[in-house]
């Protein structure tokens, strides 16, 4: 008989509406067998090492439809990225001891049926936590948003917003490998200094310190932006279309600073896509997996040469996942936030 | 001594803010010598035969700064698309008699100091009126916006607003040809039937008579939207950002509902480009010009073999240019409007 142990789990209790608070979520208590049921083929029973907070997953707490993401469901465990290490399988393709990245539950242990989107690890001489950035989907958001989505070109300048965050800090890395000017910004000093001091960017600025955001664009570009990596939307969106160059691209990536709003703000001046001829393009990682062993073969040797630098902001304990995810649209986080459930 | 003859001119007395009115411009009494200058090398002296409305020159009324165009100047004539007859030439390449489409002045005689973006006019057996907008800017407007920026294929949905105007008729129409399933939105009851009757739309509506434009749109395109041409901004891009299928393409091309507004309408629902990876892209037809010869290799059959129709609202006399123009801002006109100075 399989044998059955503790399983605590972290339950939205219903949806959520303006800015997410820890009581939206619940720590249960649950038991789980250590073994995948009978009737379940091809599935997998994982430990969950480390969980990934990310900013998309706010649209997951509300009722949504038709969407590339489905809503959590109330009552049930979150869902999200995360590393985890395989217990029990009926896939062929996975074995006990297996290391996987992709979609897990907010737990100690889930029951993953479908296989779909979910990799297997082989290089673990780099720290498993990185599958649930660099090494995972915001480091292949970066990589595919960047290269294939903002088509740049050594000299470029370069604007990244939430440059500090889980996927801007590799963008800007990215860019200044390429060759290119680059500017971010963040919301407090020490990520200012991060940018500038860890990350290589040429420059930096804390959009909470000024008044006018166009004049710290004028003043950091004062020939204009070819490409924007946009993370934040709002208000920064309006600012750098009064900024961009002629032929400038805008990667969309996300608009953190409009998700907790119940009516998003206006951007009031698309009519620069007309004037300046600028390309402005949503994506989504999703589409661009058939190009992730690609992404890997350039950064890990980047990361082993320490060309690339990495921060990530470490929760220790499941029991912290709703102060880490929360944490992410106060800005509270410096570099990519993880929550470890487990080391092994 | 060359002849000395009267020359009427439209001038634009001031800068304007919000809607244009007539008395923001003015016919003014003045005369022409019928040569050009001793002075003027690579110079023409024209006399202008049909003259172009266009959204466009609505920005050029107010004082702007570092766009693709410069403001008219207080005082003097307008200038715009048109087409003239050469009177006099010091340019090696243009000789007495010649037919010119380009830039020139709201004037019966204009001395042209810069042939930069003048087509000579070889194909004369169609009206000379197609050269302001089928054969000139309008048309190759619609053909590089469409076929070079919306990467269309047959069997997509596109949708069209202002779609009765110069560029929206030409652009349903070509997407028709294509084999795309075209629904087009204008301003009146008229212009749907012309849409649906004329230009083989295989619907139509009226935007003022849609209390909901979301639920006009999903009633049209039950499936969704892969293609919108851009012509008008504001709510309308709102409700199509709704209503647009994963990968879809917006190519825009102008914004007219938002001209005459001080401060323009804000852009909710930009968040739907990430969710369904939409491409939205600016363009302007300078950037498309070494493909003029292409387009009117494909278009000239069209209209001669009957395959495509083209209606223009005709106003007569100079003197009825300023009402002309302004009529645009309000939908007054039906189809391309074009003001005659002289037939011949």
């Amino acid at each position: 008989m399989a044998e059955e142990v503790s399983n605590k789990q972290i339950i939205l209790r219903d949806y959520v509406k303006g800015f997410p608070k820890e009581s939206d979520m619940t720590l249960k208590a649950s038991t789980v067998k250590l073994k995948v049921p009978e009737d379940c083929s091809d599935a997998l029973l994982v430990k969950n090492l480390y969980l990934s907070c990310d900013p998309y997953m706010r649209s997951r707490m509300r009722k949504i439809e038709g969407s590339y993401v489905e809503s959590f469901t109330p009552g049930s465990a979150i869902t999200g990225y995360g590393v985890a290490k395989i217990v029990d399988s009926s896939h062929p393709n996975f074995k006990k001891g297996d290391l996987v990245w992709g979609i897990t539950g907010w737990e100690e242990y889930s029951l993953i049926r479908s296989t779909q989107g979910l990799f297997k690890i082989h290089h673990t001489d780099l720290p498993l936590s990185y599958y649930t950035g660099i090494l995972g989907m915001a480091g292949h958001t970066a990589y595919c948003g960047f290269y294939e989505v903002c088509s740049p070109k050594k000299g470029e300048y370069v604007f990244i917003s939430a440059a500090s965050g889980a996927v801007g800090q590799l963008v800007g890395q990215f860019a200044k490998l390429l060759g290119c000017y680059v500017v971010g910004s963040a919301g407090s000093k020490d990520k200012v200094d991060l940018l500038k001091n860890k990350f290589g960017y040429d420059d930096a600025f804390n959009y909470k310190e000024e008044p006018d955001l166009n004049a710290a664009l004028k003043r950091c570009f004062p020939n204009g932006i070819d490409i924007y990596f946009e993370n934040v939307g709002g208000k920064m969106l309006d600012a750098v279309l009064l900024n961009m160059r002629l032929h400038g691209r805008i990667a969309v990536c996300g608009m953190i600073s409009q998700y907790n709003l119940e009516e998003p703000e206006g951007t009031h001046n698309l009519f620069c896509l007309i004037t300046k001829r600028i390309r402005m393009e949503g994506f989504l990682v999703f589409d661009y997996y058939h190009l992730y062993p690609k992404y890997l073969e350039m950064v890990l040797p980047l990361i082993k040469d320490g060309k690339i630098n990495y921060v990530e902001d470490i929760a220790e304990g499941l029991e912290n996942a709703p102060t880490a995810l929360i944490g992410l649209f106060s800005g509270r986080n410096v570099g990519k936030q993880v929550v470890v459930v487990a080391r092994e």
